[in-house]
């Protein structure tokens, strides 16, 4: 059949209440437009593990494994500490991007002139940001080997992690960023740091093979990752699509946060490899953490989690009308004053998460 | 004798120019005001290249070698494709970095009320804001081995680069970190990716332990590196000291660049361990580059040159008096309304680099 089958994982901290809104979000479109979804809830954290011992329980591995698409919530928080290292890492995101080879990061950056009052940039600089990084997820110094930390023979201690890359790794991310800029302004910046690491002189010649392989039709431009963060802050209109390394896109990608406003604005899409038909698995998140500190007071922002349903609708769903109306309901949620707690101007009115879902639901 | 030997080596690209201004300051200083300095002027780049076959001929390596303190301009730019890699390599930044253990690279970030309408950010994120970050220089993933690009048995290649640290290229730069707290605002954030590498597991331990044994008056705090490029443009004026790894502070130092204005704006210094006098050899350079698109036009802007005199006069010849009187001279110029291009307002009028020099001296 037809049916996208989505899990729904909350997780914790501030997860479980934001998914809560974007979960209504999709059922909306599931029972109201036909988008055709299976939902399975599934549970992540320390519930599962003082319940089964593990944070990702069978069923919730189950339900990930059989799923076309994941929502999920956030990990971590204050709780981590009652769960150990060993447990809690077995069911790690970064684990769960290695396992189904989650490799192209999407998180599109866009300025909502709504919210230019509280953004820390002048809407000047705000006008037409709209762009999108795609970070490499699965590879470069966050999984590289060797690693550790040792004890040399003077006592001192060393510690010691790996940057790779190899052709097929940065060839794979490349061409999803390619394919993304024919779909939008035909621009492509790759952001590396060519004139120290080895690492990045390879990923700027793959980068530029591909192009002339099979994508010379697309603008491709090089900037090195400190001028890259300096651009972003002062000219973040100038891009379309940036492709970058995991480590250089988890920086960069919370330096222009602040061009959309508010962390908590930020969605995102981690794809895997396409198959035989073209069909990715992919997990979407907010960009935003577990926010420890204000976990269960139901003040989050859950525009980064409903933005990401946006984002399930247009890739998984191959839905662009539904993504785009859910985009337009909540730039209409905006434009009418709805804020949470991060996005309000002092003094004004902060509504509550789950007054912010019912804000998006009324405008669609 | 206490003369304070300083080589003055403007380099490539727009170095020169903007190095002539700020040679001209100096000299005023040793002029007017009696600052013991001698200065020695040599050549670095092309132009020696093509006479000597090398980029730092021997008179500069000399002078460079005696030196107290370095006046550096920028190196780099079209010319370097006329220098063939070996010789460039061979002379280079990070060669000369490594060779004088200038591992402590200080960048203040002070936002300058004059410039609010020519910066990004808004006039409220700026308020206050007076930062210096301080970036290991001569370890981490720049010059850790193995490095390399091989190519594996099905004909892939693969990069790789090592990030390394150890006990005590971490504590050095911290302590340079904590000693600097101690004369400003007493606070220090210390900046890593502890969540996923090792070296910042250790980076966080190793300044942990420090600041425990040591520096316990000083308030410490701890940023993801991802969350601190967001804070810098969110709410720069939240830090007082903020000491992190290289890569790291390559990138989060453009990133805050736009806080100050323009990169232009930005001074530094690079300093090595001390001697038995506490003395520390001293390498001043502005942040920015050799700009090759505007080289030897006469319109690149000479601040973040001449405030690097500025940062001379307060560390190396210990002359804060003269350090601030210089600082005011460059604050009341940008009052009057002196503005090189990269900082002036669209239609403004724009000066030479040469006039901005006189408008700092006229101030003096
Ligand atoms: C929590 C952390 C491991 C993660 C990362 O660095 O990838 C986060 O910062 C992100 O950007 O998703
Ligand atoms: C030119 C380059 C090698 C250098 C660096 O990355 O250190 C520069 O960006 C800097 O910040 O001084």
């Amino acid at each position: 059949s037809n049916t996208i089958k989505v899990a729904v994982v909350g997780g914790e901290g501030i997860g479980p209440e934001v998914t809560d809104q974007s979960h209504r979000i999709l059922k909306w479109f599931s029972d109201r437009r036909g988008a055709p979804v299976a939902l399975r809830e599934a549970q992540y954290g320390l519930i599962p593990y003082l319940a089964t011992g593990k944070v990702l329980p069978d069923d919730t591995v189950e339900a990930m494994e059989e799923a076309d698409a994941i929502l999920w919530g956030a990990t971590g928080g204050p709780e981590t500490t009652e769960v150990p290292p060993a447990a809690r890492k077995a069911g790690s995101l970064l684990s769960l991007r290695s396992k189904y080879d989650l490799y192209a990061n999407l998180r599109p950056i866009v300025a909502n002139p709504a919210l230019a009052d509280s953004a820390p940039l002048k809407a000047s600089v705000l006008k037409d940001v709209d762009f999108i990084i795609i970070r490499e997820l699965t590879s470069g110094i966050y999984f590289g080997e060797p690693r550790g930390i040792e004890t040399l023979p003077d006592g001192q201690r060393r510690g010691f992690n790996t940057q790779q890359y190899t052709t097929s790794q940065i060839r794979r991310v490349a061409r999803t960023a390619f394919e993304l800029a024919r779909t939008r302004k035909g621009r492509v910046c790759s952001v590396d740091k060519a004139n120290v690491l080895e690492t990045s002189v390879l990923w700027r010649e793959e980068v530029i093979a591909l192009h002339q392989a099979e994508f010379s039709d697309i603008e491709l431009s090089h900037l090195y990752v400190d001028n890259a963060a300096m651009q972003i802050v002062r000219a973040p209109s100038q891009f379309d699509v940036m492709v970058t390394c995991n480590i250089f896109g988890d920086i960069l990608s919370d330096c222009a946060a602040m061009a959309s406003g508010s962390l908590g604005m930020l969605p995102s899409v981690s794809l895997g490899p396409p198959d035989r038909l073209g069909r990715r698995k992919a997990l979407y998140e907010p960009v935003h953490g577990s926010a420890p500190d204000i976990a269960g007071k139901g003040i989050a922002n859950p525009l980064g989690s409903i933005l990401s349903v946006a984002m399930m609708l247009r890739i998984t769903l191959n839905r662009p009308d539904d993504a785009t109306l859910l985009e337009k309901a909540v730039d209409t949620a905006l434009a009418a004053g709805a804020r949470t707690a991060d996005i309000a101007e002092p003094g004004a009115r902060k509504i509550s998460t789950q007054e912010m879902g019912d804000a998006v639901l009324n405008a669609l």
